[in-house]
């Protein structure tokens, strides 16, 4: 029933009452798998849930349910849960005040891969970030491989998941957040000041930082490219835009 | 046969004879999985070849095979070779010289994952790095994974493989490159001058940098660490120490 690991836990809920229960109970669900062409009443109940919450659903074939089913009862639905708790915004803003540092977040705009996501939480730990924020759709959760690959760090930087990375970002500027969206056409690095207090918004490999979410940012920064390819990993872009803050903020 | 991926392809070798026969023409064989318990006389002469050439050698239940199989006809035995051509240090010498600017190679011990190994690649691409070295041994090999993950750069970045890495530190050293070394306990990479010709040395994520290469190198780098954990991701870590070099160079 529970994959362990570091500390972190992974529940897996199947069967229509008991992921419906999950979702009244308000337990933070990562993923939802559906038996594809399903239709009955529960199976919508449990769509429209998922929607409200932003889960993603992903359709499978049957054979793909049995193979995940630890109980070989899911009657079409089996859904994951984290037993780690997200942190609130609030939360990561309290520790940079208990460090008496100015604000250093990392943003991340619909990073699907979860090796990536767990890599920049290795990062965010290490660079001295206070904390991470996710938004609730589209992107990767806090799964079992995020926590393995972030190589201990879940258990020390917080991450937050908010419905709107956009509205975030408004409410953090009226707490002094400069925000740096890393994009190909904007300033080099190097040239901008980082040290203040900072929110580091990073965009997912395929589309980048999505347009409403740009829009909102003060700065472009771009990292100098000098090769015949068109960009670095996500998570390679989010160390070298990180350290460039650690190296500006120890001058 | 063939797995097509961006102009690199890898094939599939099957059974005894043409195994033996790739390996005496000298093919660059990247894995072999051999069936656990053969013993007979054309297994021994494959691992003896897969021996002198340092190929990974995996030992397999039938099963496994069984799985890896085009032809259904293995014998106990396959393995693959890329269509890609490893370069030679000289060649990436050639490259620096070309573009005259002061050579810049990255160097891995041992990197063993291909997801960090293409991640690296196509970081050495972006961050202007004439091309990468790895050894032979242990390390991981050009396989379809890598090449996917460097997201193309394994066709414009020459990769060389060496049979010892300090002896190839040695020679390059008297073509004027300084070695940097990626490691906890030395020098803060911020305070080095990293302008020169160069080679930076990055170890595995388990082990680090080997002792017998780590005192082949003219300094110890160090990424300033803040928090809770051990180790940044290997490609995170390449990625941050090629970008200062980057830096350093940009001045």
């Amino acid at each position: 029933m529970v994959k362990n690991y570091m500390g972190y836990r992974e529940f897996v809920i199947e069967g229509r009452n008991a992921v419906i229960e999950a979702f009244r109970a308000g337990k933070p669900i990562d993923r939802l798998f559906i038996q594809d062409g399903t239709q009955d009443g529960p199976i919508q109940t449990i769509k429209r849930e998922a929607r409200k919450q932003d889960t993603m659903i992903k359709f499978v074939a049957k054979e793909r349910l049995d193979q995940l089913s630890e109980t070989g009862k899911h009657q079409g639905v089996i859904a994951y849960t984290a037993a780690y708790e997200y942190a609130d915004v609030a939360d990561i803003l309290a520790a940079a005040h208990s460090k008496n540092e100015p604000p250093f977040i990392i943003l991340l705009d619909n990073i699907e891969d979860p090796h990536n996501l767990g890599a920049i939480i290795r990062t965010a730990n290490l660079a001295g970030a206070h904390g991470i924020i996710i938004p609730k759709n589209r992107a990767a959760g806090l799964t079992a491989t995020v926590a393995r690959t972030s190589a201990g760090a879940l258990n020390y930087t917080p991450v937050a998941k908010v419905t709107n990375l956009g509205k975030t970002i408004e409410e953090l500027k009226k707490e002094g957040l400069w925000f740096v969206c890393a994009d190909m056409d904007g300033t080099t690095m190097y040239q901008l000041d980082l040290k203040g207090p900072i929110g580091l918004v990073i965009g997912s490999e395929g589309e980048g930082v999505g347009r409403l979410v740009r829009e909102k940012c003060d700065f472009i920064a771009s990292i100098p490219m000098k090769g015949e390819i068109d960009s670095l990993n996500a998570s390679v872009a989010a160390g070298v835009l990180a350290y460039e803050i650690v190296r500006q903020r120890m001058q």
